[in-house]
């Protein structure tokens, strides 16, 4: 009788377990049949059909509308406002004074086939919002992309930007980097320009003939030092509501220091071209037809700009479908509404997606279908200014949000190709599991399948193209900054994913007025397929996390992925160790000298100090330990689901799935990276000196770079001491699957 | 009394080596002082007064003026005359008939400050000389460089140029491959300009502003097939006397198969931009302000060249001075004199260095200096139309140059910088040591310490940064064609070397009328101080030739080089494995279908047989023999040197020094290369499909390349007997030398 009771027991929760499979499984079918390309494409005429800035009436109307979609579609919606600064432009003025005098138009001129381009009186001129004003008159360096190398560069050529105004091309950096270096460096003013190498000319055919930039387009952007902090510059870490206290904007660390103000490259050329002294080094030449110098001068230019700094209601829209078993446990979706100008692409093209999910999910809720825990769609405002929406969210919500977000899911502009995919590794085998099952709309391949041929294409070692043909998961990048996952995974210590597609037509109007639903819907994903699969992505992601009864983390591919940066952290001393030998032996047996063309001089680089062996001992063993409780975690977990045993526990699989929300926050530091408190996490960051580029353990990493050695081993220990409580956790919950599994 | 008399042998020998020795250094030492900047300039000035190419009047004054100076300097010179066919062109037109119409002007402006370049009447018009007769009109094709990977590329985007004519840029592949391989893909016509990224405004200002190439600069040359024969056209392999057996020019192979000619960027944007198709990858893309496509069309475009026909004669001068212990053993000196045009810097930099050499050599004779060996100094002409000069020349003398030469020293035009050395590796040790002892007059360096370290400087991998630091000799590249070497060389199979200084201001005047005195005189070296270092470096090689005992010759050097291509072609044949199998596997799971982007479709690469395993032992072995008896032959030769033991029998070092003038003859084959029998040599020759570039050990390199396995190891077999000849060469060597260093 007792053993026919357990064995009825067994019989009977394999059935249900292997119902409840089948039926999340045409649950999900059914959802991925829903998105609607024709509905996309209408949501984005709509919303892209004005301007909808922060601030903007349209902007608050799309806010609105999203608002009442998500109400009608069954969602729990509300608008929760913050209040922002938010600078726009009064003056603006780009003027070469010698050796002759040119004046930059900075107008972005309307185009007959597309109509939203003669909204002209709507317009946000073109400008870098968050620059300080100023109004400064001096020489011009070019200073290409405006990254550290090329300074060293500049250093070697006897060329100083102190006192100058440089002028620099947008790419290979985050913008928001280049004032800041410059400033560091002396430099008086800012000119960034878009270099037709990048996305004029050089590329294709420039808009409206094609979809590239042309010699009037701007890229507009804010560079707010977010690398510090993002959001709001007056009230970090603290959510911007009416009453919060401000800091004086004199106190404010993330305007830059000096006046920036972007160009065109029809603007950019009379100033360019007045430039003498050396010829800029091959890599950087841009596409315009001369010879590109570096300066300084003869051009003199005189850069003015001044704002009104002004408070602004932002409007994030919050949508929820509560959970029927685990209301506290929080699936959280999210794209930002607000644009530079009309932004058909950047973010309309992710927003309408993602309203595409919540209108599927919302019909499968009327069809009867429930969602197990929580999941909560967003809209952000106040993206493009400095992340501001999400960013204020998480920090009025940062009590709730630690306790309960699962996952937050991020998307923003996309195209068609390949899906690219960077987060949390503990989610990187989800991930991958969710790729494998959606179908790419050009091929018919799994969006797995065809990403992991796209690698094996771009992989010219013959080794590493074996490892992608024998990969279970293909790695997923880890996040620097951009787009409004940053708060969530960097300042919460969330899990976070970051999804698109992209690598076809990458176009040129980013932050132009020519961002417009004319240009999208003729030169990118016109049919809105991938629209449609990108809401099937995410949206299927969004259903397995809400009603898996284990959450789906996995650890091993986290452990493999933290050895690896510690591999690259060791390799990057020993890297440093050897030029800065080697270059200590150039030196001294006179290379420099003897190199040298006296017709175009170069000066030596300066002694670098060798840097010592640090201790990576600690970091090695925590990750010996990582490694194996993920092994002993993740095997335990496999052995679980594969005999099929459903653990039945309610209790004991909330303590289980309780700890797995908190692994993430295991990974940061409440104290946060040494130089900016604000960012906590310890495996992730966007670089100081990079912006939207990630750093990987930054606090190691760019104590290295920076040559903080004790600082460095101080940081190896933090790492260490994070991974060693991961571990902890992990050996805990690894105690709470076996109980649940024997209590089958 | 045995014993004493044994003695004082040894010690007058030892006083006569210490003496001689003493004496060749202070002859030497006073031979460098001697070369004149202010006389090469006026040289210069002279010979670039006016146009002086094959056939122009200048051109035979020159000449006459170079005989004259020789004669005056001591040299018993004379000039020798060939006839060659040498087409001019009648009618030259390339102009666009559709979309809209344009006309090249083909036509280079003068300029104010610069003289010459007014001489418009006198002026070659801009031509690709050799091109055939034609007239044609068809659709346009990009093709890049035209080098076999592009038409690759241009496989893949499915464009054709059959029935098409081809724009090709002027770079990456001798000129001459450009119609060649066009005409094979089928192409009707083909049009080479001058892109900006390569010497225009891309690289600096644009002459006269500076030294870089302008809109209207055109460069001539010649698209004779050379890589098949070079010299003149209808006489092959036998000198153009004025009563040789002629061919009859429709039999002749190095004719192109297609109408050339040559564009300035000015004449190709129009057309370039005229263009629709596939945009040009990024690598396709040069420096003017357009998007770069492909085609086909629809601009459609008018080629058309009619020349005259004409023999005409060449003049080379020849100046001897007799040796006066070993007057059969030669050492020839040679550039050449002939220009396209005012050829300031190519070749009269080189030209008035080699004068200065000259002159330098006839002083000393007057100072009562004897040389030895014979040394004969050559002004070529018709280098620029195929090499004619010295082609003729070799083939007309090869009998006693096959008996007599012990090597050829070649320049041409110069600039400022680096030394640059190429040649047969058995005078690699040789050279080393003769730079070693010249000064570079930029850094005070000697030319060698400034080559290694700048060679350092470019050398990204540690470890080989660590073998340049530790290297005896530096390594001399391997010649491949472009300059008057190559009859010697290849045809004839006499050790060769050419040497020039450059890398510092590369200028964009190259075969333009604006190569001129003006230009040479303000933009490159101008106070002639590299000049003088030229005359320096050539004319100390040529006095150590010409007075050495035993001639110079080092066989460990040519072993470990040879021993290096051998490992190269082994690799060769598993990098084609492995990329054939790559192909094979991409192919078999779908990945050009997976990664292509349907509105920018490309086509999967064909399918490649996957190469067999080759039998490199017979190579192997012979290269196992040459190493042993390399080291054999210079080990003792070194033992006697170090011993300072003068080899005393005037016979046995006769008998050695033939040996050894042998060696580089063991190298070649009277049947020459299999598709080419002109190029005797079997280490060295020019590709077949890049021209100028070397293909080393050709025969098997080549057979490789084209996928001809069996011939492949048919050439691999006769690569090791010529090694294997020479080996048993060296062994005999170090009998003599044996043999010599007994009877002191």
């Amino acid at each position: 009788m007792r053993i026919a009771a357990m064995f009825l027991a067994m019989v009977l929760a394999l059935q249900s377990l292997v119902g409840q499979v089948t039926e999340d499984k045409q649950w999900e079918d059914q959802f991925r049949r829903l998105p609607d390309p024709a509905l996309m494409r209408s949501y984005m005429e709509f919303m892209s059909a004005h301007p909808h800035h922060v601030g903007s009436p349209h902007g608050k109307a799309v806010a609105e509308w999203i608002q009442q979609r998500f109400t009608e579609w069954g969602l729990d919606a509300r608008i929760e406002s913050y209040r922002v600064l938010f600078p726009t432009p009064k003056e603006r003025i780009v003027e070469m004074v010698a050796p002759h005098s040119f004046r930059a138009q900075m107008r972005e001129p309307a185009v007959d086939s597309d109509p939203t381009s003669r909204l002209q009186d709507e317009h946000l001129p073109t400008y870098n919002a968050y620059s300080v004003d100023g109004d400064v008159t001096a020489p011009l360096v070019y200073v290409n992309f405006g990254v550290p190398e090329d300074y060293e560069d500049l250093e070697r050529m006897g060329v100083s930007v102190k006192g100058a105004i440089v002028i620099v091309r947008y790419g290979r950096s985050w913008r928001g980097i280049k004032p800041k270096l410059a400033a560091e460096k002396g430099a008086l003013g800012c000119i960034i320009y878009s270099d037709p190498q990048q996305d004029g000319y050089v590329q294709g055919d420039v808009y409206p003939d094609g979809p590239f930039r042309n010699k009037d387009g701007v890229q507009r952007g804010s560079v707010m030092d977010m690398p510090l902090y993002p959001g709001d510059p007056l009230t970090p870490g603290r959510p911007a509501t009416q009453d919060a206290k401000r800091l004086p904007k004199e106190e404010v660390e993330t305007l830059t220091k000096i006046p920036v103000l972007p160009l065109s490259y029809g603007d950019a050329q009379p100033l360019l071209e007045a430039l003498r002294g050396p010829v800029a080094p091959p890599s950087w030449r841009g596409g315009l037809p001369i010879t590109y110098r570096v300066g300084p001068g003869p051009a003199r230019v005189r850069l003015a700009v001044r704002s009104s700094w002004d408070l602004t209601t932002i409007y994030d829209v919050v949508g929820v479908l509560k959970g029927s078993v685990y209301p506290s446990e929080w699936i959280i979706r999210g794209n930002h509404h607000d644009a530079w100008v009309h932004g058909a692409e950047d973010p309309i093209s992710g927003m309408v997606s993602l309203l595409e999910e919540a209108r599927a999910l919302g019909t499968l809720v009327q069809s009867g279908w429930k969602p197990k825990r929580t999941i909560i769609y967003c809209a952000w405002d106040g993206e493009e200014q400095g992340l501001l929406g999400s960013t204020e969210w998480v920090e009025a919500h940062s009590e709730e949000l630690r306790q309960n977000a699962v996952l937050y899911i991020n998307s923003d502009g996309y195209g068609r190709g390949f899906l690219g995919v960077g987060g949390s590794h503990s989610m990187e085998r989800f991930i991958n599991e969710v790729a494998k099952d959606i179908t790419d709309p050009e091929t018919g391949l799994s969006v797995w399948k065809r990403s992991q041929l796209k690698r094996i294409a771009d992989t010219k070692n013959r080794d590493d193209r074996g490892t992608l043909r024998n990969a279970l998961d293909l790695p997923i990048g880890a996040l620097g900054s951009g787009s409004d996952y940053t708060a969530f995974l960097d300042h919460a210590g969330i899990a976070s994913l970051n999804l698109g597609y992209g690598g076809e037509d990458d176009g040129g109007i980013y932050h132009s007025i020519y961002d417009s639903y004319a240009w999208y819907t003729r030169f990118s994903d016109t049919s809105f397929v991938y629209g449609k699969t990108l809401a099937q992505t995410v949206g299927t992601a969004v259903l397995r996390l809400a009603q898996s009864d284990v959450l789906p983390f996995r650890f091993s591919n986290l452990a493999v992925t933290a050895s690896r940066y510690a591999v690259e952290l060791q390799a990057l001393v020993e890297s440093m160790q050897q030029e800065a030998k080697e270059r200590e032996q150039e030196l001294s047996e006179g290379l420099y000298e003897a190199i040298d063309d006296p017709r175009h001089p170069a000066l030596p680089p300066t002694l670098k100090d060798v840097p010592p062996h640090l201790n990576f001992a600690p970091l090695k063993n925590a990750l010996e330990r990582l490694t194996a409780s993920a092994a002993a975690y993740d095997g335990l977990l496999d052995r679980v689901q594969k005999q099929q045993e459903k653990p039945a526990s309610a209790e004991g699989l909330k303590r289980l799935n309780q700890l797995l929300v908190r692994s993430e926050r295991l990974l940061t530091s409440p104290d946060g990276l040494g130089n900016r408190p604000w960012f906590k996490h310890l495996l992730y960051a966007p670089g100081f000196y990079t912006g939207y580029g990630v750093k990987t353990m930054p606090g190691i990493r760019e104590a290295i770079e920076e040559e903080e050695w004790a600082l460095a081993e101080k940081e190896i220990v933090r790492v260490a001491k994070a991974l060693d409580a991961l571990s902890g956790l992990l050996e805990q919950a690894s105690g709470e699957l076996e109980k649940l599994s024997h209590t089958n």
